[in-house]
This record gives structure tokens, sequence and C-alpha cells, in this order.
């Protein structure tokens, strides 16, 4: 089967709409849902869809099961005038990365930069969605968090000992897209390798260690995600599993242990680090809007070596797959879709499009 | 003529007083000189040697003709709790780097993080030098730059667009060694390709492009360097640029132009990005220092995959390297060696070790 038949057209407004309500029904408040539906869907329309609605299910069933919570009090453990700790309070993780983002960008628009550390929260989501909140406020935005258990081996080592850790860089431009990096630590996001598995397709050499600790091009036999760039991922994993969980108080991924349903003990919870930069406190925001304008347009015109049919810079891409998309449709995994479609049953929820 | 014929090991302490004295020579304070010497010769003690005295004659020149200021007093631009924009006064990078990050550490003891931001600046050597900094004050040290002129491509570029700026994290253990990331986003240095030119090998596939557009084993045919790990390394290499150089006011380091040898225009300097965390205004220090232990000796412990024989920590081989050097002498390639002794004979200084 090709991807094209696996695959379902959907309309983004109808598939935000039906994430809200699911949200809604176990117990989320109707402003948040939207915004986390709206979030969700962004990365779908992305093309990200390892961080998008796919995996909502699973946090509609962490809340129904009571691991999450779905209206989080955040409380402020520490509070400065460019920083704050936070707990999460169990929180569904987008949300308390909302609020959290949104408290280090209110602290840089007085303290020209603002940093926000949580523990006590969840997984949230994709980083770049929380560091392009800070793109509105022309603020540079880094988001990045430590998760539960590991599945990246540590440059040279045969097994896992450390989380896939991300993070995200957004940086605003004057006319053109924004400069978003969004990277795993990983050679590859776990959520891409299950894309590879869900479409029975090869990963590249380089990727991955099946269980004898060789490198393998089978998706169904990863034992272990190998580091990106050998030495400098594996490094950027550590330090990011740092800023997050020993920083805030937690522990580092690989020493978070519990039961898998079960919620974790708060140091084993998900840790997150926000920082927002006010560009105007340095330099006049158009100047350097003018100036990411000029690299950017420079930079599309360098000559494409072989194997590349253009020169893009990071997020270029997925801001063009967002407009496609918002007219012509999202492309979904029947898999993952008739998922979202059987829990939109068991709560009642109505399903705006045409099922297979 | 093999690795070892090609050297010379020379004492540490007499490499630093040389260095010292040359700096001296040319102006720069004692202390200021005593400072940097030693941060140079730490990272030849490292096997950092792109980044080590090698660089110094450069530095030395730059100061005799004028270009680079050796005494400069660095203005405060803005100034809030929390963050510095700072002007360089066209100093020797180091010694504006040095000031900078002191600021930064200054401002998280208060305000638990600090930002500076230098325009007007130079080449300020290794990332990690700066970053390091913050280790004796329990602090997370963050250190990049922009230089002048790009020398990697970006990705899926044939050729260059985009500096091959490099960026360190320093975070402090308890009885461990610290974990010290410091990375070039291009596929190797610049100063390693050059040291592969220097000893006559072979570099990697995958480091770098010739004029062709094609990957080069010949470091003489370098024409660019490829990004790490493709769009990753690309992305972080362009968001480095922007953090210093338009955050700062300044330009990226395409846009910088200026005559070799002349004194850059000022929005073409070197630029700089610092920050400073204190862990202690988020978690208690023995508790973050007790979990960055476990994780260490945990992660040493991991069994190494074929091809390598043990697994270390980010600076860890380098931290070892420095014990053994300091009680052993440092290998130094004569060229550069003999670079620094003629420079030596010209400011009349004396060369403690014995010529070849």
């Amino acid at each position: 089967m090709n991807r094209h038949e696996q695959e379902r057209i959907v309309n983004a407004t109808a598939l935000q709409s039906v994430c809200s309500q699911l949200y809604q029904e176990v117990g989320v408040a109707q402003s948040d849902a939207d915004t986390i539906a709206e979030m969700q869907v962004l990365m779908d329309l992305r093309g990200v869809h390892s961080h998008a609605t796919r995996g909502m299910p699973g946090y509609v069933r962490g809340i129904i099961n009571g691991n999450i919570n779905p209206n989080p009090q955040l409380q402020r453990l520490e509070d400065n005038a460019a920083s704050v700790l936070l707990d999460g309070d169990r929180g569904l993780g987008h949300l308390v990365a909302i609020r959290a983002m949104n408290i280090a960008i209110e602290k840089a628009k007085s303290a020209s930069i603002g940093v926000a550390i949580v523990r006590n929260s969840n997984h949230f989501g994709a980083a770049s969605s929380h560091a392009m909140r800070a793109l509105p406020h022309d603020m540079v935005g880094f988001a990045t968090t430590n998760g539960l258990g590991v599945n990246v081996a540590v440059f040279g080592a045969k097994s896992v000992s450390i989380g896939n850790n991300a993070f995200s860089y957004a940086i605003p431009a004057g006319e053109e897209p924004p400069i978003v990096l969004d990277m795993a630590c990983g050679a590859a996001a776990a959520g891409r390798i299950g894309t590879a598995r869900l479409y029975e397709e090869k990963i590249p050499l380089g990727w991955a260690l099946d269980a004898d600790g060789n490198e393998t091009e089978d998706p169904s036999k990863v034992a272990a995600i190998l580091p990106a760039a050998g030495p400098k991922g594996s490094a950027l994993a550590i330090v990011m599993d740092i800023l997050c969980g020993p920083l805030s108080g937690g522990l580092m991924g690989i020493n978070k242990h519990y039961q898998p349903g079960d919620a974790p003990p708060e140091k084993c919870t998900s840790a997150h680090f926000f920082l927002a930069i006010n560009i105007a406190s340095f330099t006049p925001i158009t100047e350097f809007k003018t100036e990411l304008d000029r690299q950017i347009r420079m930079t599309r015109q360098a000559i494409p070596r072989s194997g590349f049919t253009r020169v893009t810079l990071p997020g270029e891409i997925e801001w063009e797959l967002t407009q496609e998309r918002r007219a012509n449709g999202i492309p979904l995994h029947r898999e993952p879709l008739q998922t979202i479609e059987q829990l939109a049953d068991e709560l009642g929820v109505e399903i705006p499009w045409e099922r297979v």
C-alpha cells in the first residue's frame, strides 16, 4: 500500500474542532482546549505528525485515568524579576508550557529576558509550539524538555541511557517567515521512526541501533536511537536533560522510574525550560528584522548541491506546508485517525468528516 | 613524517609565561595577559589546539597593526537587572569576553540569570573558555559568537553562506569533572581541518565540499564545511549567528565585508552572547550536583558499541588530557611553535625551552 492509500485528507478547522471538544469532554476549560487543539493541529499542518494530533488520544486518556491534571494551578516556587521556577501541578503539558512561556514573555517585557523553569508537568508536545509563542511579541523564544525514560544511546554506547530531548529556537523576521529550529538531539525523533513503522518504510542507516548494538534500517527493530552528529547530539541531549531535570529539582531522564500507566512520582514527572529574549531591549526591532530578511533572501539564493532542488531556511518548508494544507486539507494516516474517531465515539463527540 | 616527529613537547608553565610576556610586550596589562595566556594554554592542555596558543601570534599581530585594542574600556549600552548590552571597544576578544562573562555571572548572583550581549569585539578563542568561567560560581555557563566571514554551506547548498559558529555549555558536577559541551555547528571546526592539513592527514567524508560542491577527503581542497547532522547543525549555525550579530545591532557573518588586514567596520566586528544561570536560585546546589554525579557515573558504565573502548561524558577526555599534559608537557606541532618563537625573537621575549 503506498503512502496515499494509507491516508485520509482532513480539514484543519474540522480536526481542530474535534480535538477541542475531546479535551473539553474530559474537563479542560474551553479556551484552554481551543488553544491546545490549535497548537496540535498546527503541528499536523507543519507536517510534524509525530508531535501533532496523533498524540492527543494519549493525553486525553491520561486525563481520564487521573495521571494528567486538565486544570492545573501553577505555583511559583521561586520568583524573580527575570526568572521563575514553577510547579506544573501535574498538568497537561501543553497547558503548563503555554502558561510558563507566557510568564517568561511577560518577564522579558520588563527585564529584557525571561526564564521559566518547570517541574511536575507532562509531555508538552513539540518544543517549537512553545518557542513560537515568543514570535508575536517580537522576541526570540527557546524551549526544551526532558521526558520520562530514555531511548538514545550516548555517543559510543551500545544501548540507551539518555532521552531524545528536543529543543527549539524561534526567531521573528520581517516580511519573511520566522526562523524556527526544532530538533531532537538524536539522529531522529522517535515519532519519525514510528511514522516509518506505520508506513512500513525503511529508516536510513545512522539513525538507530538494534538490540545487538548494530545499526539497523528496520524501524521495528530499533532498540536505541543514535545521537545526531555523534558527540554533538549526545552532549546536547545531556545538556537539555540537565537544564530541565536537575535544574528544576528533578531527575535526569534515565533516573525517572515508574510503572507505565501509573502516575510517576513527583521527581520523575516531565520538566521544561523556557527562555524569551526581548529583541527591542538590545537593538531596534526594524534593524533586526531587516537584517534577518536580508539573510533569509541571500540564503535562499544559494546554489543547491547535487541531490537538492532548492535551499530553504529552518522552518520554511513547514511554513509553506501550513499555507498549502490550510487550503487543501491535511493528509493523516488512517490508523491514528481511527484512534481519534474511536475516542470521539466513546466521549460522544461528533466526527464532521466522512469515515472510511 | 609521523605525528610524533612533527611535534615538540613543551611545558605548560613555560608556554604560559611566554604567551603572557608576548601580550605584555604589545600593551596588554600584566594581569590580563596572565589570564589570557592561562586560557589559551588550557586549550592546548585540553587538546583543542585549533583554539589555543596556535592563534596567539595572530592576535598579537592584530594588536601591533592597530586592529585589536589591547586595553579595551567596555561600555554598557543597555543595562538591566539581568542583562547588559556591551560595546567591546574593538578589544582583544578574549579580554572582552572575560569581562562580559564576569558581568553575566555578577547579574546571575542577584537576578538568578544573567545575559551579556557584546558588539564590537574580536575573535574570542574557544567558546568553552568563557562558558567554563561560570563553573567556580556553581552556575551553568553558555557562550557563543559570530565571527567575520563564512566557511559553512547551509544545508543543501553547494557553497558557503554561514559562519562555522561555535557554542558551549559548561555545567558543574560534584566530585566528577564538569560537563563541557563545545561544538562548532559545522561537521568540523576549520581549525581541525587546518590540523589535518598540517599533519598531511585525510579528513572524513561528510566534513567538507570542494570548489565543485563534491565531498572531499583532502583538507587542502576544502571550499565549504558541511553542517553537522545536516539541517540541525545548519539551523544551529544560523541561530547562533543571529543571537550574536543582529541581536547586538550588528550583521550576520555573511554580511560582514572588510579588507583582510584592515580593521573591519563597526557592524562587521565579532559579536558574542553569554548566559549564566545561578543553579542555587532554582534548586539546592548539593542536590543538583549529586544527581549530576550519579548521571555521569551511570553513563560511564554504559557498554561501548563496537569501535569504542569506553563511553565518556562531554569534556571528560579533555579533562583527563589536561591532567596528563600538566604533568608531562604538551605536544605541539613545530610549525606553529616556530611562529611563536619568531614572534618572541622579534619582541625580545626569551624562549625557555630548547629549540630544534
